[in-house]
């Protein structure tokens, strides 16, 4: 039943590095690398020069190889890619959760045309295995809420900023430096990489598919000394968190900081890793924390979906075959801490309701109930001067 | 490719009642309860008497029952049923762990005999999925360490001891009145039913099969309040852990209370939750957490089993088959606390070395080093006067 495979691997990073070193050390699965196709011949390569080449129909076109592994940054080139590969119904493992995000109708157009798997479980919370879980064992419970801490980057440097005391971008630079940072870090900071991963998680858990533009997302990057000051004196420490949330069958979701009491059982997700707080009618609370950055990591979640394509496993989209006529509302009240400093102050008649207002010198907040809807839309929320911080349990 | 499944039920207890509102409540399978076989037909309950029998034959003879869940609490009646469906080609579903630990070899020859696939995600941790990420997920992993809180009923007598200064009988009779215990509580409070649950995970994440006689238990039932004190002056609780750990090609394993500092993730998992850690060579620290006990929980444990039957799913046993060359030892060095108040002290000559010696009225203890195959057959350990914590990072 178990066949062996041949890989085609695209990009050789941080992560494509992982996967080699991790497919060399283990010998339960029977797939080797046959080709990597890279963009820079030149660069120096831990690897044997056999393993490379510059074209990418080298890899398309070579009827021995099964499945295309692709690990490249750009999320076009990547999306040409698998395209190819999927209409040569070469199986597709992939890693880029902007590609899936951005283009998900057409993946699943693609996986069903021609009848070929597109496996992804290292899009989302690199080791944690989320997406085979919702679609294997969460397909039955009825879950109501998935929410987590999948950036890996960001939560690493609020992790420094908080239990180290460091500073913004010192923290950002060690995260960059240690390869938890996206090559474009604005990706980690502003909230993006989080968002196609709750994209992506949207449709394994609600069977709901979105473009990026559907979502707010909010980053850390206008995060204050004062913000973090606030935050200790209400014995809390700020996450930045992705949710998406059954109400009836209304389906909301949202990326941005929160602040999270210290005894919460996400305050113990710190540095790279990813965590995972999914509720369902009957397991109802379930938690899963792992690494979710770093190039091991990521390499043995590509590698546990090659493994699964050696037994022809491919994802079934249960919730979405399912019809379960749940539908996407931004119409849902939530409560945010806004501090502001400079001209640009939140606009009054934007919140459903104030409860808190703070003016000092250089400090001002106010702490209200505004739609997610309107939080979207609000022009005043774009200003660097401005920061945005979810509130829940009176902190 | 997914069929209509009809279940025969044996038993209609917590679980079962749990598994029938899951099954009544949810959409996205195919599968519906036909029979159930119960022991008493007076008692009352909750659904229509027509789904009840007292024989077992009408389950196993009906050509229609496409799998059986076992759901009884007896451990030779179980097994009996499971055997015998297995035998008429039913796939068969259970949360028996006692039955399956004590039967692994047996169990394992029908599956193979008669080709027919035997589920049992429910028998470890509940509603965490434990089973099949280590079939699945981590197949390709170089798993080095599988530990965890496996009991939720001890789990929800120790919190509720260090939460809430609770005597032990009463938060015993807690646990039992919510359900969360066994019905003989001896299982769970001599730690045997975590041993079961570890016996299942040895195969599942090192191809280990081995007896319950084969590994050291040590529950809760001699914890003293000195036991309790001295832990709280340590800053820690006590937690009863069960590990299965790989040092080269051997493996140890064990169930017994670990003192745990409170910052501890393990100090997390509280009430009838259980949490379990994996380490692994490329995904590293992996944390799960999820109820442990319950009739929901478990439910949808049994659930999830049920749907993946609709797909043909079975455990192919991976572990056992890439042949690892692991090998089991009980010759590894640990070190443990010892209270002692009465004429019985802990033989000093067993011990590898002593670390602290502490006598005073009413309450001694010692913390020294001593091997696993020693504490195995340590009479001095069996006196109720004597308790015994396992002790880290100077705890």
């Amino acid at each position: 039943m178990k066949r062996k495979i041949k890989l085609g691997v695209f990009g050789f990073g941080c992560v494509g590095q992982g996967l080699y070193s991790v497919l060399h050390q283990t010998k339960g699965i029977n797939a080797e690398i046959k080709k990597i196709c890279i963009k820079h011949p030149d660069k120096a390569r831990p690897i044997d020069a056999s393993f490379f080449t510059t074209s990418r129909d080298e890899i398309l076109n070579d009827p021995e190889i099964d499945v295309v592994v692709e690990l490249i940054d750009e999320v076009d080139a990547a999306f040409e890619i698998v395209s190819s590969a999927l209409r040569k119904r070469k199986a597709v493992v992939s890693a880029n959760k902007k590609m899936i995000a951005e283009n998900f109708p057409a993946l699943l157009k693609l996986q069903q045309e021609f009848q070929t798997p597109f496996l992804y479980e290292a899009s989302c919370c690199a080791s944690i295995p989320v997406i085979r879980n919702l679609e294997e064992y969460y397909d039955n419970d009825l879950l109501t809420s998935v929410e987590g801490i999948l950036n890996g980057s960001t939560n690493y440097i609020l992790t420094h900023i908080f239990e180290n005391n460091k500073a913004f971008d010192e923290a950002l630079k060690d995260a960059q430096r240690l390869g938890y940072a996206e090559s474009d870090p604005s990706l980690d900071v502003r909230a993006l990489d989080p968002k196609y991963k709750l994209l992506i998680i949207l449709v394994h858990a609600f069977g709901i598919i979105l473009n990026p533009g559907d979502i707010f997302n909010y980053g850390i990057q206008n995060l204050k000394d004062a913000d973090i000051r606030y935050a200790r004196e209400k014995n809390a420490r700020i996450k930045l968190i992705a949710r998406c949330c059954k109400n009836g069958n209304k389906v909301y979701a949202y990326c941005m900081p929160r602040f999270v009491p210290v005894s919460d059982t996400l305050n113990k997700v710190t540095y790279e890793y990813n965590g995972l707080l999914l509720e369902g009618a009957f397991a109802e609370h379930q938690f899963f924390m792992g690494k979710g950055a770093g190039g091991n990591a990521t390499g043995s979640a590509v590698l546990s979906d090659i493994s699964a394509l050696t037994y022809d496993y491919r994802y079934e989209y249960k919730k979405l075959n399912q019809n379960l006529n749940h539908t996407y509302t931004r119409e849902i009240e939530l409560e945010v801490y806004v501090s502001y400093n400079g001209a640009i102050q939140p606009a009054a008649a934007d919140f459903e309701s104030i409860s808190v207002r703070h003016e000092s010198p250089g400090f001002n907040y106010l702490v209200g109930r505004i739609s997610l809807l309107k939080l979207m839309k609000a022009k005043w929320m774009d200003d660097p001067s401005v920061n945005l911080v979810l509130t829940e349990n009176n902190i």
